[in-house]
């Protein structure tokens, strides 16, 4: 990898103009559960991995003792219809570090999607309350005021205005507009802090709803607890973590240690 | 936008050698106010939009529902005299970030004056005193001695130097110096932490007569009442605010989450 | 050096698909202290010396009075049988700063290393378990399943699974896999906080055994100490340091000083 | 400015290979302070300026009112007689800030330094030893051992190695070594804290013999006080600093203000 980005093309498709689904990690990472169960639930296929400098620095032993780089990848799942687009999905380890990086890899995610000829992106993320939320709504924010009527009629909430959307959820709107891409934003109320699959569930039910697919939920709960059980292995592995960090300089020494 | 800077031209004009105004925000808001206020006086029209990689990786959400980018925005102003150079404004949201990218943002503002054969630059911002002040003096800085005099003459104070001018307000005269333009700052007495209408007055005021344009203030402090609400308004926002921050990496796990 | 990186080729030879060996600092200096270990006992010569902008922006004052500026250094070994695989060492002061430089300076080391038709890395490291560690094991992660069964069979445990390898240990492995390299990363045990002879014995006995090459340990103890006492005297010396620190502007004044 | 870096030659003179001294901030400003006071006495001419997008984003309110960007400045002095190397300086407000900077910035330095045909270097610093000094040591560093006897003879103190030097006083030796010019750094001792003109002395009287110039060094303690003067001048200036720093985004409001 000697660019910024590396996109491994894995699988050789056509897609109908597909409709770019975002769901890297994010506030509860409500956009993360839910766009990942979507991928599983529709059985979409890996279309390509993408690598980049700007993610961490490091490599997650799997669960084979083999090991694999930081990633984000894309998913397509086909209609089978030609009156319905097909979808194409971006999900992930991570998004950028800095500032920039925030923007180059919202870029580069739109550009892997206008290969396909997208014209349609929906980012899905989590709205903080800072409380738990018993029934959680839905807030939604868009890049053309067309697009406000169909998401108002399936419940989606515009109450909440004046504020932003940090990361790939917000630039992925705001870079694609400038592109003359449309885009919408869902955002499931949550408390912030707490991985949220009921808030993951409020935004699936919604997005289901808008792009008439019908997403089972019966696993997400069962997945929910599996994902905090798997987090809590790692909070405990943390400490004896296979970490290789670097040292500060060590003096020239007349040993062999330099 | 695959560059550090996109610069979207909305209107094609010819300015008569115009003078750069900037008043992006700094402290107690004094140059963003003044200038912002400027513009809406004078009926400037929007002449073209800036941005940039180096801007917070975020949108905004509008009060109609739609997000837009963080941006830089040039205005012009046109005098309709031949003898009156016509006026060429640089407003936004933010400054650039790191050092570096201060030193391009300001680059590539002297850039698109220079387009428009633009050799004289004002930049607007507050002097910090650290407390409140009744009847806010106006102390400058300039490029060339020369520039000195008719300064002098409405009353711009220039006792306060050996002191630094950082960002914009400071840069745009140094860098537009190695490219033989002219420069003069004007910084209204402030308290620093607190957004300040009345030294914007005073800032506005100062400039009007060096311009010879009549700049009404009378909405000025309404506007500014307006700016402490939305403020205190996007305060209490905060805490509920549709962040999608980025969250660390997870473990590979036997469930879904990646 | 002009360049991100500047590679000075000492010596030229000819490889026999060397495998690339990495002993760069990490965690307990497990691997620093196994590799350069190796490299002594072997006997191998100084192929390449690298530099990089990415590097701490300092130079080290040798016994001598000298200084050389912080550097990984390229060192190699003939097995002197057709064969037996030559080796590659990939040794230093330090790792990348930025999560950008670790990327950048693993590819380069791979570059570097397929210059010479290397297709297979070992890196070494330290595995932090937070206490002191009597016998340590030593875990291991791969790029292929199939490398799997020969470490199994010389002792390496796989047990742990779930954690990350950061840096170099890990990067080359991952961005190796990307280029149709094969590797294996090797982790002692260690405490994580104190350097670690002892664990770096453990894993210089399973490379022996996995490379087919006989490294006697006998002076690995005697080094260990002198590091040890190495270290001291840097922190000893860290106080009265000869660092030539940057300090914040200064004012203009009537005096010479700017 | 569009480069990382911006070179303004205000001179054209050849000089005769002269010998680069650096005297840029570090600690103590040992180093700033000996090589401005060099530069004053021998009456060295200003030969070129340089800016750099690394240096601290601001502007100098200088004593007219007028303002300058941070930089370093080149001078030389033509020692007259064709025995004689003529000198080379290079001083300025500040160095670069990044680790990467750092390379950056020297590397452009011995560009320039090479475009004169020089192939010598001496950098001059303090010695951080964390208590006051009455008489100064000066402690050296080489890149090459043949440089060491001279040194030695007019009481360079060699005493001190295991140690690191901290930005161009060391950098400028170790990438000079890798172009194949000579260096050496001249370190005073130091508190390290406080601004030292003894120390500078000390300094100027080893490289006055080196150099076989003569430097007068009765006007150093008044301007040292005129140096501890204008640096407190600086800090109460601090407070009501005309600082534009760069604020938080404010939300979209149905008012001006964006």
């Amino acid at each position: 990898m000697m660019e910024e980005f590396e996109v491994v093309i894995e699988k050789e498709v056509k897609l109908n103009k597909p409709i770019l689904i975002e769901g890297l990690p994010g506030l509860g990472l409500v956009g993360k559960i839910a766009v990942e169960h979507i991928v599983k639930e529709l059985k979409a296929e890996k279309l390509a991995t993408m690598y980049s400098v700007y993610f961490p620095p490091q490599v997650v032993i799997q669960e084979d003792g083999t090991v694999r780089l930081m990633k984000n990848e894309f998913y397509y799942w086909k209609s089978g219809k030609k009156s319905q687009r097909d979808l194409l999905f971006i999900i992930g380890d991570t998004q950028g570090s800095s500032p920039e990086s925030h923007y180059k890899l919202c870029n580069k995610i739109l550009d892997v999607a206008e290969m396909y000829n997208s014209d349609m992106v929906y980012t899905l993320g989590g709205f903080g309350v800072g409380h738990m939320v018993k029934k959680p709504k839905v807030f939604g924010a868009v890049t053309h005021k067309t697009l406000l009527r169909p998401l108002k009629q399936v419940g989606v909430s515009f109450e909440k205005t004046g504020g932003g959307i940090i990361g790939a959820a917000g630039l992925l709107l705001g870079l694609g507009k400038l592109r003359d891409m449309k885009g919408v934003c869902l955002m499931g109320e949550t408390h912030g802090q707490i991985i949220d699959a009921r808030s993951a569930k409020a935004v699936i039910d919604v997005i289901g709803k808008i792009l008439k697919v019908d997403i089972d939920t019966k696993e997400l709960d069962k997945r929910a607890k599996e994902t905090e059980k798997a987090l809590k292995r790692v909070q405990k592995l943390e400490k004896q973590r296979m970490s290789v960090e670097s040292f500060p300089m060590e003096s020239e020494s007349p040993s062999y240690i330099r």
